[in-house]
């Protein structure tokens, strides 16, 4: 029979189909073995340990590399030395269905586990999953999310990339092809009791697949692969070819707070006297809708009635070290003055009755950043909040729409936060050399180098933290905002998430409620505001290592040394017919604590776990942020909200230098100049690459940086190397501070 | 502008794509106007009121009528009268994009509602909603479902079913047109307090759209319309196209019971025995898997050391008038006799390590239905439980998966569920003359002549009430099966329902629960069950008119008249930052109450409403089943577990005439010839057609059937006429009785 199928399959090419209907068919026209799929050849090598292969056409395809900030870092990618490939070129195999599928297939070993896909919000471990890439709103589960970015990071030392603005559907050691070599033995369900000992093992719900197959339907299809000695080294290499990770200006590091949608211009500097008097730092003030004169549709211009004099407004607060960013959305009222202009170049559908602009085309692009220009960034606007660019399928265009470039509805759907990024900063910040930390909902792969952190209208503590570590895993800065609590416990322990997030925001513009709002916390808030804020140089030069090396300045535990193990898969669950029919296991993963920088590891209390949690210590010893005392050395341990007197659970790596200002800044403005102490832990030698720029334009780019690297001996010698030409952002180091209680 | 875009269009034709990569592109190629849409042409008209467009390519699609279990009715059709296509036929639209999305649009009027779309667990309208009408498990939501039959009603008389199988994506009345004239107008959702009063309304979450745009990839798209003048006569025309609605076999309708996956011959005969020992009745054993000699993947082979003589037992359970039911999944174990020969017909990819036939090709067909005719039909068997034709993604094949007829992936997790059932209905059982009823987790458009009912691992009651009434809009039968309960209350609730649904199931082999596990309600259980038992011939006709008529034995209200009034939409709800931050609005709908044949209405005591529950009635008299006492008129009551003596609510429409046993019989083969009285209710005159055959066989399909008219004057006279050919299979009428309580 099957040579039968092979002479078919030569005789009718290749995608044929037989003339009678799909029911009617008596031959079989298509080999369904591994034969069929043809081994990728012709793979690029742009740099050390980067792959590229290109499959079907891809001159009608949008590359998420296409859109990136800034161009591959290949020099520091090459830095990191050469790799070989993870495995044997010819056992990546592909296919193109004949209904235009384009499928392709990676070989996984049985143990190897799977990590990323971007913004996720349950886990990093992606084994035994299929998910559908396809940008959506929170809530939807199976892949659908604000950012998420193609691009998985295997255990075994190597990473993979979809690099096309598809909806991509994959399929990640789930699914066994019938001549699979790999698979794992049969085994009954429901054998009689005397064959139970002779079965090979468990009953498995999900069978461990042996590869992973993913696919879109397109003309073309790009994968870049990426190798390393490390996971971490992996994220880095894909983050230098997304152009490196983001810079943001000093003061995007610093304390955010969004008023509410009907404020005035009186009421925001009201907001502001009231921080002050309550003794709050505060860096960025956020305008919600009704700053504009229409919104959902917008109009992006000035509401007269609320904002008599805009430009007096930014430079009044400026001059107080507080800068406004502006929430829009890009669906354009009728009643905007761009609205005629834009009408050509938009696309065939609305979002709430706005016209939805083709960011693929500069026309459109240059209609909008002039506007942009000219109201907004003209007098001092220091960036935006780019909202509901993400879904729901009910809000976005449908799947069908057509846009005037001709780019589909799908892959505007997979880079309409990208366009929005690419836009705002290379045509309007980078243009005017003015650096912008801003906030968009959705976002995708290659987007390390934007400034923009990602945000969500879903509120839970836990899966904000969990967003915090698969963020890292894929060039994503996630905040987990503060809107509102039930209590005081929560209010602190969201607070102090945020702190040690890439944006400290609170975002409660609904709910009204001030830092101070649950008066028994108020000191404890206050005190991670400052510690935060007494980090920024810390912090900062951490977001250096982002964009120079790719190292996420926040990062997941498993790129982290020594931690790996503590992830175990559960191949068998319990029987339950209501709620588990299958008896499916899952995969028991510590992610609700992450990195903070190089070498603090922040575990914070939260939902369930908010004055009481277990913390999973890596290999090495590991120390009090607070009192710099011995924790322990790869052992899980448990902390109390009481026995750190109500402080964020902080733990600091053997060896680690951690530079400090002396005092907390009021803000970044405050911030510049002010002396330093750097703080020592344990009792190894240690050094600190302290970044400084101008931390505000681009000239950093030029070369316009210095670095001080900050050695502390065993002995707790302090010795300081200086390179690089740019005058100093922060002033003196003054003395090496024992940790203290 | 506008006229550029045009000539750009003729000069590069239809769906070309410029050369430089889609980010480059300078000059729009694309309109994106409703101008770009072609009118559907060419509308074929079977029937009265039944029009059918094909857009693209249709000779590589399968269509959902393909795969009917006979042929359409058109002489029912036709006698249903002629119709005037909806409206102008030129005002449907479509397009095929350049990435091969055929989409076609359908005008609605803002106070159109449109219901259906298959089984769906939450509500029957489908106003303002985007589906994904792809089959999968319970619990996804959008869409996904066991049977996504793609086919809506519009509450203006027509219905549209798409009639090809593909993952259907569907915006009904969401998605606005930047150029379509029937839209709401804009509306600022932050005004200035002094503008709020000048706006033209609400702003909307989501604003109503003026049309239905469905859209798939593939290289060809069905689309049938259905008129009528009602929104029954609509269902009854989809249903006659898809050859009518399924006539079970008398038995079928009885009582079924199904057993562990683990029982012996034995144990099922025990479980006989103690059925009757408790008084409870019986028609239908089920085997789980255990049966066979391994499952998980299936063998279909008996399993000898549990049933050491299949033949043996099925005969001595049919002398006793009780039939066996196998489970079984179609994924096939290599240790199967039919392996070898099924594996060059199977799919690529396994599911739980089995391979998949590909039951489009006749040669799979009969390799497995001659291995069940010979191991099961032969000796007695009744029908099947068809397992996991439905997904998640990750059980199922994946979506790029390749079959050996060349029918997709797509279309095959379409219509495995409808391939099953033909293979078995028309291959086996209707060629050995021999009906049956069976259970299957999947189906699809066009599927109301299979005698299969839907089930679902999912255990919500709401939900199950629900699916009774979404299910009736799309030729789907529906059984709200029990698994467990929590406590005696639920327990006799969810028997309640059972027993008014298409198939009273107790599917508790896994928690063990028997009809008489909480013996505080054992009576109340035995009782309707009784009732269902005497209801059989009211039942059975109603099944009739499903099948020569296309009329549901059970329906949702909304096809029932004078209900309709019960749904509102409510376009504004209330903001929260944390569940609803566009403060969308719902269609607020009583769906938690049903019809079961022609004139009686089931509101069942579910969940929170466990004893009491509010009615609607629908406009017109209706009577309490019980005592037969007026209840009230297009009004709105409330009902108690009390009140009714812990019995159903049942509630019968005024001039009703319900043919019931005399006595409950202890199953289907007791009832044959059994005398019957009739109930009448209410002042006015009424009839009731009583439909006879042998109720075993396919020879109604010849004309063997008869109809016993009976007529019941203002005054009570009874008179009866009999139409047809076929032996009585009920008894003598003996006489009208009064309902007493």
């Amino acid at each position: 029979m099957k040579s039968l199928i092979c002479i078919l399959l030569i005789a009718c090419s290749n995608h044929c189909h037989s003339e009678a209907p799909p029911l009617m068919r008596k031959t079989l026209i298509y080999e369904t073995t591994i034969k069929n799929l043809k081994p990728v050849s012709d793979w690029k090598k742009p740099a050390h340990g980067v792959w590229i292969a290109s499959l079907g056409d891809m001159s009608k395809e949008l590359r998420y590399t296409d859109l990136t900030a800034e161009a591959p870092r290949i020099d520091s990618i090459n830095a990191l030395g050469k790799q070989d490939f993870p495995f044997k070129e010819s056992d990546i195999k592909y296919i193109i269905n004949p209904d235009g599928r384009i499928m392709i297939r990676i070989p996984c070993a049985p143990d190897e586990r799977l990590y990323g896909y971007g913004l996720q919000f349950d886990k990093t471990n992606q084994t035994s999953r299929v998910l559908s890439l396809d940008v959506d709103h929170w809530g939807k589960g199976g892949g659908r999310t604000h950012a998420p970015a193609p691009f998985y990071i295997s255990s075994r030392g190597y990473g993979v990339f979809f690099n096309t603005a598809r909806f991509l559907k994959v399929y990640n050691q789930i699914s066994n092809r019938k001549d699979a070599t790999q698979r794992p033995p049969e085994v009954d369900r429901n054998p009689p009791k005397d064959e139970v000992k002779t079965q090979p093992g468990p009953w498995q719900a999900k069978p461990m697949g042996d590869s992973v197959e993913a696919a879109i339907r397109a003309s073309g299809m790009e994968v870049i692969f990426f190798a390393g000695d490390s996971m971490l080294e992996v994220v880095q290499r894909y983050n230098l070819y997304s152009g490196g990770g983001a810079l943001p200006p000093l003061w995007g590091l610093g304390f955010w707070n969004r008023v509410h949608a009907h404020y005035s211009a009186e009421q925001v500097e009201q907001e502001v006297a009231e921080f002050t008097k309550n003794r709050f730092l505060l860096d960025v003030i956020g305008l919600e809708p009704g700053w504009m004169t229409k919104s959902y549709p917008c109009t992006f211009e000035w509401q007269k009635k609320r904002f008599p004099d805009p430009k007096k407004l930014t430079q009044t607060l400026l001059g107080q070290g507080v800068r406004l960013n502006l929430w829009e959305n890009p669906y354009i009222s009728q009643k905007a003055k761009i609205y005629k202009d834009m009408y050509p170049l938009s696309g065939s559908h609305m979002v709430w009755l706005g016209i939805v602009p083709d960011y693929t085309i500069p026309a459109a692009r240059k209609i909008i950043t002039d506007q942009h220009y000219q109201d907004h960034i003209s007098i001092g606007i220091s960036g935006y909040k780019v909202d509901e660019v993400d879904g729901y399928d009910f809000w976005l265009w449908p799947d069908h729409a057509t846009f005037p470039s001709g780019t589909s509805a799908e892959a505007m759907r997979q880079t309409y936060g990208l366009l929005m990024q690419k836009m705002l900063y290379q045509d309007l910040f980078k243009k005017y050399n003015t650096r912008t930390y801003s906030l968009v909902r959705a976002s995708n792969g290659a987007a390390s180098g934007y400034p923009f952190v990602i945000y969500s209208d879903s509120y839970n503590h836990e899966e904000y933290i969990t967003g915090l570590s698969t963020a890292s895993l894929c060039g994503i800065l996630w905040t987990p905002e503060i809107r509102s609590a039930k209590n005081a416990r929560e209010w602190l322990n969201r607070m102090q998430t945020t702190c040690f997030s890439p944006m400290a925001n609170l975002n409660a513009w609904s709910s009204g409620k001030k830092p101070w709002a649950f008066p028994e916390v108020t000191d404890d808030i206050r005190a991670v505001i400052e510690l935060r804020m007494r980090l920024l140089p810390y912090l900062y030069s951490a977001f250096a290592e982002y964009h120079y090396k790719g190292i996420p300045p926040i990062r997941a535990m498993i790129l982290e040394d020594g931690f790996d193990s503590a992830n175990k898969v559960v191949i068998k669950g319990k029987l339950d017919s209501e709620t588990n029919p299958y008896a499916e296991g899952k995969i028991i993963e510590k992610n609700d604590q992450f990195m903070f920088g190089p070498s603090i590891m922040v575990a914070p209390f939260y939902s369930k776990h908010a004055t009481k949690r277990s913390v999973q210590l890596p290999a090495g010893n590991w120390y009090d942020f607070y009192t710099g005392e011995l924790v322990g050395n790869n052992t899980k341990i448990t902390v109390t909200a009481e026995g750190l007197k109500n402080r964020t659970p902080l733990f600091v790596k053997e060896g680690a230098v951690v530079p400090m200002f002396a005092k907390a800044p009021a803000n970044s403005k405050a911030a510049k100049g002010q002396d330093l102490i750097v703080r020592h832990y344990g009792k190894k030698a240690g050094s600190f690459s302290l970044y400084e720029d101008d931390a505000k334009t681009f000239d950093y780019q030029k070369g316009v940086f210095r670095v001080r690297q900050i050695s502390i001996s065993a002995e707790g010698k302090l010795s300081i190397k200086t390179k690089g030409k740019s005058p100093a952002l922060f002033g003196k180091i003054l003395s090496v501070e024992k940790p203290r209680n």
